[in-house]
């Protein structure tokens, strides 16, 4: 048996070592991660939905009481500015506390209750309930790009805790004292409202092969995932070849295509080329909503907007990414477009600096419409500041570029009233190729609501079906069960008649908070 | 290239041929097929609900259209007995009829509102519309054991048709001509109502090859699968192997356990020893639903319940199997069964009388708590009439047995009061390994209805988190969309602030038919 690898954290800004020493789980400690996990499911699942409440409240507390020390570990570990994971921290807090409240009150369990008909004829109907359980353990994978609100006590973990299914996460090696520091909130939070030993538990590891252990564990009974296509598609393709298959919710990225139209070039394109730009540097390109992708239809217009936007692009100073290895694919990425036939670099920041291994210049990349569909590589996500713009010679040349077109997170219309009048087709056509559909507006910051689609057809998520951020994120982790003749007293308490928590459930096919 | 099977139906029950020749679908046909629902896609999703609906009434006027003769060539087919096609025709025409009513209502759609909150601090907070949309054209796979309400127009169909998705679908080999009449009165009634060509194919085969075809095909989506253990996981592996994985809804099978807890077996174990029977032998066995395993534990009451659950069973007479193949994976597994240490044949109905080769005889095996344990054979399905009682020495024990089980369409718990209170236990154990309990009756009879759930854990079908039966089996054909800032006139009607159909949304987090 090797001896598991020791690691270290690193400062992204400053290359220096930080404190603290991290080590890959060794099998024997991932399984008693995810058997703990499996002892504490039965006894978390049956808890009232108000004491997993009080826990997901005490996690946000805990959170908040690790004060400054958490930002300014996070901050080292990742380079992120202070405000920038002031925010985030408020986002993961304000997650946990929206599904405290969403449980709390009850009627995402979707009850729907079908009465007995005793005289039905041949057969006498018999009375059917049927709400949401929770599946069972959750491994969850902490994302480099997210150490606060997509890592520990994230989106994912907090909506499988939620859901009444115990977590065990996967720290991102990027960040490993944050992790840590999250997690001991956690435990606190779990120990002060009276959680079942096991309902949380953490990995270290810098090997894939600890989080292919994790998935193929059999205890575990669903996986979320933020990170990159290659890492997601190993995890589902693990999860899919087990003796019992397990759902995987893999968000993989997206290069976001944005389309600005006709009109809304005349009418603003100057604002459009700012916000562009603004929101392709937003945290050094390390967003999964970056806008990757802009489509353009020729025209002096056309052409004025995308060298104001290049401008920009060039003007902004280089961003530190989360660790040199991250930096270093974004180098080969821009590379290796930068070589393809058609494509030419059309504006590119000063930089990088003083930390040429983490720091990243914000770029245009240009092509036209031909060499775009010639080279499927020019579809693809680009880690980073960067964004390729095509030109396209007309209306359907543009449409055909969107046709062929595969899943993203989100796509993005820029237009005016009769823009969207007479490209209707476009909203079609985009509607299947992604989760989000945003007009006039630019695609990073993903509200946390219960409308949010966080989740696209793949390449960007394994699972279409799916959203990560929002609170219907509570439903990847549940599967329905329904009671047959069962007396009131066997029951669920959201299923019995006199539905005591008033939830919201479908009786004989209509939705009513009444008792039955 | 070998030329296509040429392959005829037989009269099982009879063991002539019956009319007509059918072949293996090429490669070539099912490319063509699979493109032609892609291409209908587009503008059958885009229709009105109200649309979709005609559509979905008239495939129901059309298959009773179809009269005597689709229930004489069924009966031919299958040698299910008249009355039971003509019940299974009932629940066919009504499942279309209650889709056209779902999806003309809406509000499965689960439209979500939150409205834009311009003044909110630091961001604005941007306007999120989410509705579901139809995945794209799905294949289905026609079940043996159901020719008409699981076949061609059955649940799976019907289901992704209302949700707006083309259907392609593999005939079951075992009843061709039933097939190809059925595919004629949905045809009719696409034509009829204006659908689009390619809204509706079929392809037939007897080689594996010709489902694996389809189920890779670029253009399809989602699969509805009704069938074996190793045909459903064979098109789940497919599935996932493919570049882009889709979803498979294979429901494969069940043992279906029956727990008679000692104070059911006292109050009424004559009762509950036939109507086990009955359900054991309804259908000659052959529905997944069909109670395979029946644990009690040991005393006089218990041994004189089994003893009455054998003469009734060892009475039925011989039911006639679908076809000569299922007869003899019947033989062979009750045999297999039987020979297994601890474990005898308790009881055996006569027969098979005329027609060997498709004739069941009933059956009651019979083996010990350690046996069952010992043996993981002893808890999977046996497809026929034939039932496993296993005796447990006592409570703990059944408990240890409940927890070893994998996971199975439905559990059923008889007993009385009393011992409800006492087993709750047994419940919570159920519910993890079961979609459906079921209490004091029998699983077989599945209702359709909103509250129904026919899917549980793995192995009784590849997706434990849906249903392929009832209202919610739309759900396994679609995925959301949110929209962000769209303006009204961009907007779907589910979705437009008027809310001109009425349909229940979740507005701001609170659901309501009231317009924004």
């Amino acid at each position: 048996m090797k001896p598991p690898a020791v690691f270290q954290a690193r400062n992204p800004a400053t290359g220096a070592t930080l404190e603290g020493e991290f080590r890959d789980a060794s099998p024997g400690e991932i399984d008693a991660a995810a058997r703990a996990a499996e002892r504490a499911f039965d006894s978390y699942a049956a808890l009232p939905a108000s004491r997993r409440a009080e826990f997901l409240r005490a996690v946000a507390q805990k959170i908040l009481g690790l004060g400054d020390r958490l930002l300014e570990r996070a901050a080292a570990e990742t380079a992120l500015p202070l405000p920038r994971l002031e925010s985030e921290r408020a986002r993961t807090v304000s997650q946990a506390l929206l599904f405290a409240d969403l449980i709390e009150e009850g009627s995402w369990a979707g009850a729907r209750i079908d009465r007995a008909v005793p005289d039905r004829k041949p057969q006498p109907r018999p009375d059917i309930r049927r709400m949401l359980v929770p599946l069972g353990p959750v491994a969850v994978f902490g994302a480099s790009n997210f150490p606060l609100a997509f890592s520990v006590a994230g989106g994912d973990t907090i909506s499988a805790l939620a859901a009444g299914c115990p977590v065990v996460v996967k720290a991102h090696p990027a960040h490993p004292g944050t992790s840590d520091l999250v997690a001991s909130a956690v435990r606190a939070a779990a120990r002060e409202t009276g959680m079942a030993e096991g309902v949380f538990g953490i990995v270290h590891g810098t090997s894939p092969e600890v989080g292919i252990t994790l998935v193929t564990h059999p205890a575990i009974r669903a996986v979320g995932f933020t990170g990159s296509l290659l890492a997601g598609r190993t995890l589902f393709d693990a999860a899919a070849l087990r003796p019992e298959p397990i759902p995987v919710y893999a968000e993989m990225g997206s290069a976001n295509p944005v389309f600005v139209l006709p009109g809304a070039i005349a009418d603003r394109g100057s604002a459009i080329a700012r916000g562009l730009a603004a929101s392709v540097t937003l945290g050094a390109g390390q967003f999964c909503t970056n806008p990757g992708l802009v489509f353009v239809v020729d025209s002096p217009a056309a052409s004025a907007f995308l060298e104001e936007a290049g401008n920009c692009l060039a003007a902004t100073a280089p961003g530190t990414m989360v660790h040199a290895g991250i930096k270093a694919a974004y180098d080969r990425e821009v590379g290796q477009v930068a070589r393809l036939a058609g494509v030419s670099i059309a504006a590119r920041a000063s930089g990088p600096g003083a930390h040429p291994d983490t720091e990243a210049p914000a770029m245009l990349l240009l092509a036209d419409a031909r060499a775009w569909s010639a080279q499927p590589r020019l579809g693809e996500e680009i880690y980073g500041p960067a964004t390729l713009a095509v030109r396209c010679a007309s209306r359907p040349e543009m449409l055909e570029l969107a046709r062929s077109l595969h899943g993203h997170l989100t796509a993005t219309i820029h237009g005016n009233e009769k823009d969207l009048a007479e490209w209707g087709d476009l909203v079609a056509i985009l509607k299947k190729r992604a989760g989000r559909l945003v007009f006039n507006g630019f695609p990073t910051g993903v509200e946390v609501c219960p409308a949010m689609q966080h989740g696209g057809p793949y390449p960007a998520t394994t699972d279409a079906r799916s959203t990560s951020v929002g609170t219907a994120a509570i439903e990847r982790f549940v599967r329905p069960v329904c009671y047959q003749d069962f007396p009131q007293a066997a029951l669920p308490e959201e299923l019995a008649d006199a539905n005591p928590r008033g939830i919201w459930r479908l009786v004989d096919g209509h939705l009513t908070r009444d008792p039955v």
